[in-house]
C-alpha cells in the first residue's frame, strides 16, 4: 500500500478501505507518513467527503490510535457531554456536578478556546490552584473519590486527532463534518464512557450558522457513537445570541455557581437541566428523561450539585473558596457600558462578534499560543425580543487594557440588530432531539 | 496575506489575484510556505480547477522565480518543441539538428523519463560521454557555435517548478492542465525562445488518453505562451501505438540517425518534418510551413542535418563516431523474439504497456532513484492495420538480464489487439493543429 495511490483514490472520489483508513492514520501518527501527504489526503476528504463506512473506520482507528481509558473498577455507568461551542456555552461546568451528585460518573476530556469560542480548560483555570494537566492516574483517582473529573487531552488520549487536528488548523481543512465527527468522537470515546450526550449549537454563533449542517453533524456522530455500541443523542440547541448574560472566564464561573445555587438566567438554567436529564436517563439512572430533570433539579434544590463541585475543584487543587466568595476569582479594574445606537427591539445578533471582542480585550485567543486574561468579560443585558432604549446599556464591558476598548465597543454594538418592532415569533432554546 | 486564508479560498473555488499567487509560489519556492501548506493547496487547485488568469500568473511566477535567459546577443530568432511524451517518442534529436542546421537557434532544456514515458536527456546519455549538465555558460558557449544544445533543468531555471513538481509527485496532483500546462510552460520560456512548438500526445500511450483533454491541454498551453508574447502553436499527435519501430535508449539514438540520413520509418520522419517545419515559420526562417517543410527535407537530403548532430555531440562531449559506428553505443547482449498469439490484423495497442515492459527490462525508470540501462530495448515489427500469422514475431527484446524477461513478454504480447479484419479506418498521425 502507498500513501500516494490513497490520495488519489479519494481525489478520484473513491472509497478507502477499513484498511487503507489505518494504514494512512497509523502511519501518520507513527510519522512514516509525511505532513504534506497527509495534507493532501485531508483537502481531497474536505472536497470529496466520506462516507459512513469510511467515516466509521477513521473514528475508529482514531480513537484506537491510543488508550481507550477503562473506567470498570468504578461502579456504575460513565457518561459525558460534548458540545460544539458558542458564546456563554459554560454547561459543563454546571452538569458535570448536578450528574456526578447524582450518582453517574463523568470522565470529561475538554478543550481549549480559539477564535470566537471559549473552552472549558481556559474557563477551569479561572479558578485559582485548578490543575486540569492531571495525569491519567490523578484521572482516575478524582473520578473514584467524586464521580467527575475534568483535565485536558492528555498525549495517551487519541494521539492520531491531536496531530491531525494542528495539520487541520494551518491547511483550511477544519470546518468538514466527518472530519469533525472524527475527531470529536474519537477523543470522547477514548474517555471510556458508556453514553454521549452532545449538544450540537446552531446559529450566528456557532461553528455551523445553518440548521440543516448542525443535523448533518448530529446526524453522523450519533450514527457513530451507536456504530460503537455506546448510547448517543444530540440536542441541537440554539446559539442565535449568548448562553446566559455572562461571557469571559471569571464571570462564566460565577454564573455557572448561581445556577447550582438555583439562580441564574432561564435559558442556561433551562439548557443545564435538559442536558442532565439526558445524561441521567442514557445513564440508565432514572428510567426516562422527565425523571432524570426531576433528579437533576433536585441536585440543584437540595444543594447536593453545588457541594460536589466544590468537591471537584479541591480534588483538582483549586481554591473551592470562589464558590461562597466570587471576588476570590480573577477580577477586572474596569468595567464599561456599551449604549444602544438606537431604541426599538432587539430582533437578532452577530453573535459571533461577541466572542471576537472579547479576545480582542484578551479574554480569549486569536492565536493559539496567545494568553488568556480570565478577568477579562462581557455581560449581556438584552435579549432578542426586548425592548431597548437609545443609549440604554446593551452591554457592560470588564476590562484591564483599554488599547482595544473603542473598536471592541463598537463591533459590540454593530452586533445587535435594533428594529422597530418586536420579532414575532420566538425561536425555541431547544431545536430538534435526534437518536432518542 | 496568509498562507491558510489563500488554501481555504481555492477549497471554496474562489479565483486568486495575482498577488495572491505570487506570495503563495514565492513564499513556496523560499522556503517560508511548508510543503504542507502547499500540498493542501495544490490538492484544491486539483479538484477546483484554476481559471485562464490563475493560469497565466501562475506560470508568470513561476518562470520569474528563477532566471529567464536571454540569447539576444546571438543573431536570429530561438525556437523549440515541447512534446508531453510517449513511447518511442524521439524527435527532440532530429528536430533540434535540422532546424539549427536550417539557420534558427534551438536551446532545448529536457526532462527524464519516469514511469512509461522516456526522456530525452536519458537518451542522450546513451551516447558515451554526452555531458547533459552543462552550465548556463557552457550552454550559452555551445548554441553560439552550433545553433542547439540540449541540456536539463538547471537550479537557476524556475526553481518554483522544480520544488512543486517533486511536490505534486508524492502527493497525486501530477494530471491536472492547469498544473501540467504552468510547469511544461515556465520553464520553456525561462529558454528565452521566440516561439515554441507543442507536441501534444494522445491515446493509449501518451498521459492523456482521450483526445479532448490533450487538446484542453494544449489550448491552454497555446493561450497561456500567447498571453505573454511568444508565438506557439499545439500539433496534436497520435500516440496510440509506439512512434517509430525503436524505444530503449540506444535504439532511438540509432533510428534518430537512420532518420537523418534519409532513411528510418516513415511515420517519425513525417512528424519529425512536421515539426520542423513549424519550428522553421514560427522561427521566421520561411515564409510558410509548407516552406519550412521543403526546408527540413533539404536539411536530410543534403546531409546537413546529420552534421550538425555530430557537431552537437562533440562540443557536448560526446563520442560523435556514433554516427558512423552505431555499434560505439551501449549494446544489448541478448535478443529474444515476442511471438504474437494468434493470427489476423492488428487493431489496436495498449501502448503504456511497451513503456511498462521497458522499464521492468532496466529500459527505463519505475522511481525515480533507479539506474537505466541504455542498451536495452524494443524493436517493433507491427503497427495498427498490419496484418500478422500466429507465431510470427510481433516485436523482439533487447535485453541483458533475463530477471523479467518472460514478465516483459507476457506484457508485450497481450498488448497487441488482434482481431480477424483489417481496421476500416486509419486514424491520421497529426490530429489537430491549434493555435496557426
Amino acid at each position: 500500500m502507498r500513501a500516494v495511490d490513497l490520495i488519489r483514490k479519494k481525489r478520484d472520489s473513491g472509497e478507502l478501505s477499513r484498511e487503507e483508513i489505518s494504514y494512512l492514520i497509523s502511519g501518520y501518527t507513527r510519522g512514516e507518513i509525511p505532513d504534506y501527504q497527509m495534507a493532501a489526503w485531508l483537502m481531497a476528504v474536505w472536497i470529496r467527503g466520506m462516507n459512513r463506512s469510511e467515516l466509521a473506520a477513521l473514528t475508529e482507528v482514531m480513537l484506537h490510535s491510543g488508550q481507550v481509558l477503562d473506567h470498570s473498577e468504578i461502579p456504575g455507568k460513565k457518561v459525558d457531554k460534548h458540545s460544539t461551542g458558542g458564546i456563554g456555552d459554560k454547561t459543563s461546568l454546571i452538569l458535570a456536578p448536578i450528574v456526578a451528585a447524582g450518582g453517574l460518573t463523568v470522565p470529561m476530556i475538554s478543550g481549549r478556546g480559539l477564535g470566537h469560542t471559549g473552552g472549558t480548560l481556559d474557563k477551569l483555570e479561572a479558578i485559582p490552584g485548578f490543575d486540569v494537566n492531571l495525569s491519567l492516574d490523578q484521572f482516575r483517582r478524582v473520578l473514584r473519590e467524586c464521580g467527575m473529573a475534568l483535565i485536558g487531552q492528555t498525549a495517551e488520549i487519541a494521539p492520531a486527532d491531536k496531530k491531525i487536528y494542528a495539520l487541520r488548523d494551518v491547511t483550511s481543512t477544519v470546518e468538514n463534518v466527518g472530519l469533525i465527527c472524527a475527531s470529536i468522537m474519537s477523543k470522547k470515546l477514548a474517555e471510556g464512557i458508556d453514553a454521549l450526550v452532545l449538544d450540537v449549537k446552531t446559529g450566528s454563533g456557532a461553528f455551523m450558522k445553518e440548521e440543516a449542517d448542525s443535523v448533518c453533524l448530529a446526524e453522523v456522530m450519533v450514527e457513530t457513537g451507536k456504530r460503537m455500541g455506546k448510547k448517543v443523542v444530540a440536542l441541537i440547541t440554539a446559539m442565535d445570541q449568548p448562553l446566559g448574560r455572562m461571557a469571559g472566564h471569571s464571570n462564566e464561573v460565577i454564573e455557572c455557581i448561581d445556577v447550582l445555587s438555583g439562580r441564574g438566567p432561564a435559558d442556561l438554567r433551562e439548557l443545564s437541566l435538559e442536558l442532565s436529564a439526558w445524561m441521567f436517563y442514557l445513564g440508565e439512572r432514572t428510567k426516562s428523561v422527565d425523571e432524570g430533570r426531576i433528579l437533576a433539579e433536585a441536585m440543584i434544590a437540595t444543594g447536593q450539585a453545588k457541594e460536589k463541585l466544590r468537591q471537584g475543584i479541591h480534588l483538582q487543587g483549586g481554591d473551592a473558596r470562589i464558590i461562597d466568595e466570587p471576588q476570590r476569582l480573577p477580577q477586572a479594574r474596569f468595567h464599561a457600558e456599551v449604549p444602544s445606537p438606537a431604541g426599538g427591539f432587539i430582533t437578532a445578533t452577530d453573535c459571533e462578534q461577541f466572542g471576537i471582542a472579547l479576545a480582542m480585550l484578551g479574554g480569549g485567543r486569536e492565536k493559539k499560543e496567545d494568553k488568556i486574561d480570565h478577568a477579562v468579560g462581557l455581560e449581556f443585558h438584552k435579549r432578542i425580543g426586548d425592548p431597548v432604549g437609545k443609549s440604554e446599556p446593551l452591554a457592560t464591558i470588564h476590562y484591564n487594557s483599554d488599547a482595544k476598548l473603542d473598536e471592541a465597543k463598537a463591533l459590540i454594538a454593530g452586533s445587535y440588530h435594533i428594529g422597530e418592532r418586536e420579532p414575532r415569533e420566538k425561536r425555541p432554546l431547544i431545536r430538534r432531539i435526534l437518536g432518542a
